[in-house]
């Protein structure tokens, strides 16, 4: 996952922690066990994430009409944000388990998602508000409660501030690699001397929905002191500009979820950040230097991907545009087969530009493919395919396309398209 | 493509011609000869559909902002309609180039596709506006004015009635076979006794852009007596319904076009159809059944498809929904590695239905995967999998929705995701 941090680091103030994770910031602890909702013992396949005391916490769900049971679970116990919207409140932990999503399971579904936040309120001495659910896995089949109470007190019992990897490996499906990252910032410049401050997550998501595999799920946690409204309003603008420019199928799943708890337990009891101040504006940076650097290694951990594809849209008349654009060029199956067939085919870029609903002139249009020039001005540009055919081999494949209508950009995330794809999506259940 | 026919003659009440194509209307012509776009002396490139008169004619294109040099041209030569809407007016030919797109090149581009229509104008004696031009190949490279030169008249010399076959296999790219249909209709109850009507075309497409193919052409002919106002109608409506209603991978191309002409040679001197009239509403049908024809024809043929999928869509809010709905599912890589995996996944069909923006209750959605109810109030329904995999050994595969939300409905069709379209687009070039 190096290539995710160091193109990234040198844009922000923070430093990458060494092994960072979900448990770097003071007041966390965590664990993953396996509980039994896979058959392989040697499986995590269950994580929780407790914090020392109640703190701040905010989420942001999926929008997926077909929302799976603990998404509506955590955001009734998350319920003072508006419906749809990120939420926020006060929360002590959150449990996820892999192996079933707990989707498609009608009143079932949401009664054992309730009633495992009632194990979790037991064992930790909180009340069920306060605890947080979420559930990856098979769609369609009702998630068994068994494994909750065996699994979260052995969970509870074993959770450190060293358990951070093995939650992250306890939320894997499809991933190939367990997603963790955490960043410090120093607190001398900024009005809190003598404090430093962390923010670490982990992540899990590869396809968007794997063979049935109900996705993104995030958990995040910091010491910063913010409040829980604040703390809402930076998660949502994060995961606006990270995982939500994540795209590796364009498929969005019915599970996506995204947690964030504040501690302020590395504030040394001074006052919570202030909107607009120096203090909060570093927060909102180290936040989304996490965040951007657990999708980016989802988008390289795209199902079958070889590549992770950064397509970057500028000259766009306004955000919407650049987005739209940036994602249609970033979805399309002919520009994702190209990169996975080293191919710098400019056509199917300007083919998916044009379609996209932005916008703008076809004789104003500039592509560069990994800094090569190879449309100007609509127009095909000779250059060396040699050189070309080089640059496909670094890990991260760069599309820039400026459109010359206006002065707003858009970044968005995602992989090639290969064979492995469809093998992991499409082969024959056998 | 029987499977194609049949499932559709049953609603019509028109008749299939046998063989039928762009030449089974009266007073058209069509020849297909090797002009040299293409190094295979073998392979016909160059497709001339001649009037023997001047006759109403309508087009609809792509609204892709990187539209093609032969798109601007047309649309200008049919200059009575909107920008971006259908175009209608008078003309007397259409020649199709394959092998190069003449895409993205920009005032030498457009030079050629004007000077194209010269030469057929000059070769058949009329004006240069009568004269439409479409090209389909390769994006980015000049198009040679040289082998129209030679080419065009061959062609005139060569054009026949019979000559509908070898001019949709000069308009194909990477097609695996021409796509053809002619449907015909009696005038004897709609007020024109004694009367035969026809409606024919070719069209070519099978990934919506080709490894650098700009993609889908049709020419649609009729010897019906039909107004250029009213062809114009009737071709957006049925375009709308059955070309627009494809997706292969989502992308659309920089060349999209349809045209249509209406000869009135089986009129027998009586009047032009009324709007309104039993003659005009039996012509919309017949249109209609060519295109969707034609469509369902360049779905079976999606690149390394084996199966041709119609996904509709029911119980929708309104229109809007039910198509969003359905191309949602269509376009999902998802269930379309999934039927290519024979895989009756409805867990990803409610995925995508969830995120395609219609408004629906989970509760109230129903699937069926080949008639099999697999969802029944967005709950999982048992089903006998032995007969799920034999469902899948038909070539078409029915995926019907129904959101329980309204009484609006839509059709998609697509094909499987397979390991061949990953080869076809994204093996390395070499």
């Amino acid at each position: 996952m190096s290539i995710v941090g160091d193109s990234y680091a040198e844009q922000f103030g923070c430093s990458y922690v060494e092994n960072g994770g979900v448990t770097s910031a003071l007041g966390f602890k965590a664990a993953g066990v396996h509980a039994g909702f896979r058959d392989d013992p040697e499986r995590l396949d269950l994580a929780l994430v407790v914090a020392d005391e109640p703190c701040a916490a905010a989420a942001t769900f999926t929008q997926n009409v077909f929302c799976a049971a603990p998404v509506s679970v955590s955001r009734a116990h998350l319920s003072e944000g508006a419906p749809g919207e990120t939420c926020y409140g006060a929360a002590r932990a959150v449990v996820i388990n892999s192996g079933i999503a707990n989707a498609a399971t009608g009143e079932i579904g949401r009664e054992t998602a309730q009633a495992t936040s009632g194990i979790v309120a037991d064992a930790v001495g909180c009340t069920v508000d306060e605890v947080l659910v979420a559930s990856t896995g098979v769609i369609g089949v009702q998630l068994p409660l068994e494994p909750f109470e065996a699994g979260v007190p052995a969970a509870l019992k074993s959770a450190s501030r060293e358990g951070g990897a093995a939650a992250a490996r306890a939320i894997m499906t499809t991933d190939t690699h367990p997603k963790e990252c955490a960043v410090t910032f120093s607190g001398d410049e900024i009005g809190y001397p003598g404090a430093t401050f962390t923010v670490g997550g982990m992540a899990k998501g590869s396809g968007m929905i794997m063979p049935n595999m109900a996705t993104m799920i995030s958990v995040v946690t910091t010491d910063a002191p913010v409040l829980a409204p604040d703390l809402a309003e930076a998660l949502k603008a994060a995961v606006g500009a990270s995982f939500n420019c994540v795209t590796v199928d364009s498929d969005t799943s019915t599970n996506d979820s995204c947690f964030l708890f504040a501690s302020g337990a590395a504030a040394c009891g001074m006052p919570a950040f202030e909107r607009g101040s120096k203090a909060h504006s570093a927060f909102l940076d180290a936040l989304f230097q996490v965040c951007v650097t657990l999708a980016r290694a989802m988008a390289t951990d795209g199902e079958g991907a070889t590549r992770l594809v950064t397509v970057r849209v500028d000259g766009a008349q306004n955000r919407e545009d650049a987005d739209l654009a940036a994602r249609t060029v970033a979805n399309s199956p002919l520009v994702k087969t190209a990169i996975a067939g080293r191919d710098a085919n400019w056509g199917r870029i300007a083919a998916a530009l044009g379609r996209s609903g932005a916008k703008f002139n076809q004789e104003s249009v500039d592509i560069d493919i990994m800094g090569i020039p190879v449309c100007r001005a609509g127009l095909t540009m000779p250059f060396d395919e040699d050189e070309a055919l080089r640059c496909f081999e670094q890990p991260e494949i760069a599309i820039d396309a400026n459109l010359g209508a206006g002065d707003c950009s858009a970044t968005v995330w995602t992989c090639d398209l290969t064979h492995d794809y469809i093998s992991i999506n499409g082969d024959y259940r056998s």
